[in-house]
């Protein structure tokens, strides 16, 4: 990989790992990010001739207009990841999300740079009516802001890639775990286990399922993509077949933190909280088209994830 | 019809039909515009105690929640009507479709007002995989910034309706011509006409074509979805089989305005502007299903729609 490219959110979860690996590749970057979410420390280490840090907003053209120039692409990564906050505070999700992204696109077209990278997510297929979904299947009606704005942010990428010549690859995300993480259930349960190691409360009945993908293979499937396809855009779900229940993702969890004698406590309902789409399977069969499939199956992408989370997080236990 | 409507672009194309309609159905009405687009003379001979105009916009939030309060249901037809210069001025949609619609649904939300009726578009769809395309076909990839902001404004109103208990109609619409139109292609052709007969510039090489629906039937088919379809969120395509060229259209106003001798003459090209479609067929049929379907085929319908417009513009000739 060559030239120079900006990350935003580059100090967040995802962005954090894709700066390491696009630095690994032997391209430049720069990393764009508010810290809202994002952690300085995560990057830290990585800064250096090749690898500037900018702290910046993408709600302030300005410094969005001068981030992106002379950048040969952008991966945006940058956005409101905590769904409950979106649904309690109506307008994160599209100040964070929607309008960051017109933002970022806007400067890209003035500035002249015309590749980009998003990070999606299947939560725009809402309560999807096929199950496992394809990138295909409509229709595209979400049950949650999050879900809402990444929709908004596709639709505006899509009109951008057709109006102004931009190229895109939208990767529409399982759920990604590992190192670095900064939200999400295995985070909110090693907070809980911290305060109280006996009894580990579960939103839902444990049974909700998703596919996880672990971030190494998310980074590296953006990676894959964004070499490898070349249509004007370029749709993928990036996700392993299957899915990993919350009640395995909690025993996981227990186990890494070495505590048996826990009790798991389910608070009940098929959902765990307003806008979660409680059963989540993706068709990654067009990237596997293209011979890119996740290593690791969801069960496993989650074990691994799960200890790198509880080692980072619990590690002082 | 009972109780309280309130319609937001009551007085610009679709929305001052529906307005004289609501009203003759026996529900009361405000009506609510910037007049942006739309025309205080449209509404002001149906204004009276049954029938307030506000002269407000949707980024006002005090504004809106005042309008929106102690209404039974919002038709919310304010947007941005102007494709190209959403296109010339690329905020245009954001802020007058996307951004005016958050901010409805927020103050609906914060009234308790949960019923809400949205003027979708078939742009939302792109350019479809399949023709003619139906409501839950994917993938949703606007071209148009327009077209961008509709979609986002769904995934805004489906979020609502599950996480606030909000009930919803999105109906995507056809091209709708009838009396009172405020944008479009017979509306351009007449004042092209106006300033010179002897020649009729057209945009393309007049085979684009869609389906057009007499703005008394788009009025009909909203009212009788509303009244008719009951589930949390519904969505219809509001379109007839079939469509119309540019070309057909071109020589409908001609006929219409008494003209012979007029040449047309083609810019050439498949596509009238960037951001159009130029292949439109929507599948009507499950609105069909629950027994509405438009009365007049789409030649019809534009063949009626020209003879209003060129009458009501070009009257004065």
């Amino acid at each position: 990989m060559k030239g120079k490219a900006l990350v935003t959110g580059g100090a967040g979860f995802v962005g954090s790992n894709l700066v390491r690996e696009i630095l690994a590749r032997g391209a430049d970057v720069t990393v764009f990010d508010n810290l809202l979410l994002g952690r300085r420390e995560f990057v830290a280490p990585l800064e250096g001739p090749r690898c500037r840090f900018i702290l910046g907003d993408l709600k302030d053209p300005g410094a969005t207009r001068a981030a992106a120039r002379g950048c040969d692409i952008v991966f945006h990564l940058a956005a409101n990841s905590d769904i409950g906050e979106g649904t309690r505070r109506t307008d994160t999700d599209l100040r964070l999300g929607t309008l960051a992204t017109y933002n970022l696109l806007d400067a890209m077209r003035e500035e002249g740079v015309r590749r980009i990278a998003f990070s999606s997510s299947s939560t725009i297929y809402g309560q999807p009516k096929r199950i496992p979904t394809g990138e295909d299947d409509g229709p595209c009606l979400p049950i949650s802001l999050y879900g809402a704005s990444k929709l908004a942010c596709e639709g505006l990428i899509s009109a951008y890639v057709h109006l102004y010549g931009f190229q895109a690859w939208i990767f529409r995300f399982a759920n990604v775990i590992g190192r670095n993480a900064t939200h999400g259930a295995v985070l909110d349960f090693c907070h809980r286990l911290s305060q109280d190691p006996r009894r580990l409360p579960v939103l839902g009945d444990g049974r909700q399922a998703k596919p996880y993908l672990h971030v190494d293979e998310c980074v590296g499937g953006i990676l894959f993509g964004v070499e490898r396809a070349n249509d004007p855009i370029n749709v993928f779900n990036l996700s392993p077949e299957g899915a990993t229940s919350v009640d395995a993702l909690a025993r996981m969890v227990l186990e890494a933190a070495g505590l048996d004698g826990t009790e798991i406590v389910y608070s009940g309902g098929d959902r765990g909280w307003p806008g979660d789409v409680p059963q989540v399977r993706l068709d990654p069969s067009r990237l596997a088209a293209l011979d890119w499939r996740p290593r690791l199956a969801s069960d496993d992408a989650a074990r691994q994830g799960v200890r790198e989370i509880v080692a980072q997080v619990m590690g002082e236990r």
